[in-house]
């Protein structure tokens, strides 16, 4: 029987009833439920989108509440896809929704994108991007991008009626070095919902075929001055021949330092004598640090690189270990005789797995 | 004790602890918990805004879920200020919240924003728009407008450094006749998500002095193309001297037909022998309509006249009222002589007191 439920849709000129029985039809994967998932998800639950997929393995945390809005505080520790489906079918409860405790990879995606449609990105990583965008091909399915940094953000769709994929506009993964450390990059809560509520509404166009959908162009989104641009750009033939995923997208790390993962270090401070280097800012290193870290934020390296104590192992620590990295790569340069490791993970690693001051 | 609830902002550059502390010490009321105030409400909850003021005296209803997200399928029929207080604090319980059970009017507006900082118009409809920005003039608080049509939205910030106000870019009240049928247009869940997200963005930039607040410039935003354009507009210097409000805020009427609430029509067709014509659309009338009523649609009026039984007094009915005022406008053109009366709140204000087929 209809319900009230969609009206306000089904009366909408050029989209109807038509459209609203589209939605319910269509199966939508999104990958991530964090700041871009939280309104994409969102959106397309209440609007009736009639299959979801959910594809997340992180547990919602303290800081994720500024921008996941759909998290409350009594679900911090859960994990996200039980959340977020527990919030959105109190919300619609008409909408089956799939949940994958995963990250997608390279054993899970064909698998898992198989069952969509369509698939909406809503990842904060290069190598996730890669392999969604990749696995999209070989399936021949749209691909709803989005992306952050700063006050910007940018959205597309990829894939779309033979149109240009993710490799047509950014042929190959950055070099971990040349990456925008993003997920220690401070956010605006209300950015990730301004371009997510964008991805949502492209993925309604994509399935409903309603409008003019962003196939082929890059749309770059200013909050600070809320000033737009259309980026276009054109289809790569080959990149539309992908027949199977990559070996690996580890991110490009052709970098000659070494690593270990974060949650080995405390073990190594009790055991041996070493070198920590914390090369967050001081706002961050106030707020927690290691008790044997020497602050040295990423900036002064260079200047204050005599403060380091060579004749001991140096090991490089920051948030989430991409900026450590950058500064492992940066000491070995200035310092080819020492020793230097990068603490993989980083203090977001060690957070997830105990307290410390 | 900080909390890494708010860590991502507080390491944004350019926002930082400074803006933190900002948004903690605001008051933002927001005028309606509709479709573009719950995307405020929610954004400005979560990203740390101190004071939150909630203004509207509506129930939830089932349609409103398509586009309302926050409520939920058990909190249909609630009052939406007490629905959406208990879902925001959920989600942040360090918010205070305060609630006017009641929309804007005379009497309770300029009492009501003298308490806030900024104020969010997230009405949909002219009188509340008037009526706000006159007591934001009155008391010197910027107000950040935003509006939707079908799949189009515009956003503003009146009144904001001297800056222009909505009288300099809409001088006055459109007549009825003039005015598109927003209750009564279909709109797309997202689009109010899209539109609700720039205002929470601009109430930010406003309350943390960053960026180019959108002060004398009209952001016009299109979903169906995603194209957006600015529209620049300036002061019209009288009308930031304004020291009172109007007497009435009503839609201009100057209309040569009567009305009746619609509560009334129930017994005027079981009493008397009436002429009722629903001037909806053909699927709005299958949908639901009062078993006397003959469907002509607005469209088809003219050509159709010849159907209606002038012998009798002529009522009008729609949806909410709109169509069937342009309707017996029309009518009393065309049929001079019969006397026509436009059945006011139409079929909204009779499904909220009974049931009917």
């Amino acid at each position: 029987m209809k319900t009230a439920r969609y009206d306000r849709q089904r009366i909408l000129k050029g989209f109807g009833e038509e459209g609203q029985a589209k939605l319910k039809a269509a199966k939508i994967l999104v990958v991530g439920a964090g700041g871009l998932g939280v309104p994409v998800l969102t959106y397309l639950n209440a609007m009736g989108v009639g299959t979801l997929g959910i594809a997340d393995a992180d547990l919602v945390s303290e800081s994720n509440l500024h921008r996941q809005v759909i998290y409350k505080e009594n679900q911090i520790g859960l994990p996200k896809v039980e959340a977020i489906k527990d919030n959105l079918q109190a919300q619609n409860s008409e909408t089956i929704i799939n949940v994958y405790k995963s990250f997608l990879t390279i054993d899970n995606a064909l698998e898992i994108i198989a069952n969509y449609d369509v698939v909406v990105d809503a990842s904060d990583n290069f190598p996730t991007r890669y392999l969604v965008n990749d696995a999209c091909v070989i399936l021949k399915k749209p691909l709803v991008y989005g992306a952050l940094h700063g006050f910007e953000g940018q959205v597309s769709v990829f894939n779309y009626d033979n149109g240009p994929t993710y490799r047509c506009l950014f042929p190959k993964m950055p070099k971990v070095d040349a990456i925008p450390n993003c997920n220690e990059h401070g956010i605006l809560g209300v950015l990730p919902g301004i371009i997510g509520n964008l991805q949502a509404l492209e993925t309604v166009k994509v399935i409903t075929e309603i409008g003019e959908v962003l196939s082929g162009v890059l749309f770059l989104y200013d909050g600070l001055s809320q000033r737009t641009q259309r980026m276009q750009f054109n289809t790569i033939p080959e990149n539309l021949e992908l027949s199977e995923l990559q070996d690996s997208y580890e991110l490009d790390c052709n970098i000659p330092v070494k690593s270990i993962e974060a949650i080995e270090i405390e073990k190594l401070i009790t055991d041996f004598d070493i070198e920590l280097i914390d090369v967050r800012t001081k706002e961050e290193f106030v707020q927690n640090h290691l008790a044997k870290a020497k602050h040295i934020p990423l900036l002064d390296l260079k200047q204050r690189k005599k403060e380091i104590d060579t004749r001991k192992p140096v090991y490089v620590i920051c948030q989430s270990g991409i900026r450590s990295l950058k500064a492992a790569v940066l000491l070995k340069e200035l310092l080819p005789n020492t020793e230097i490791i990068n603490v993989s993970g980083g203090m977001n690693q060690l957070s997830s797995y105990a307290d410390f001051s």
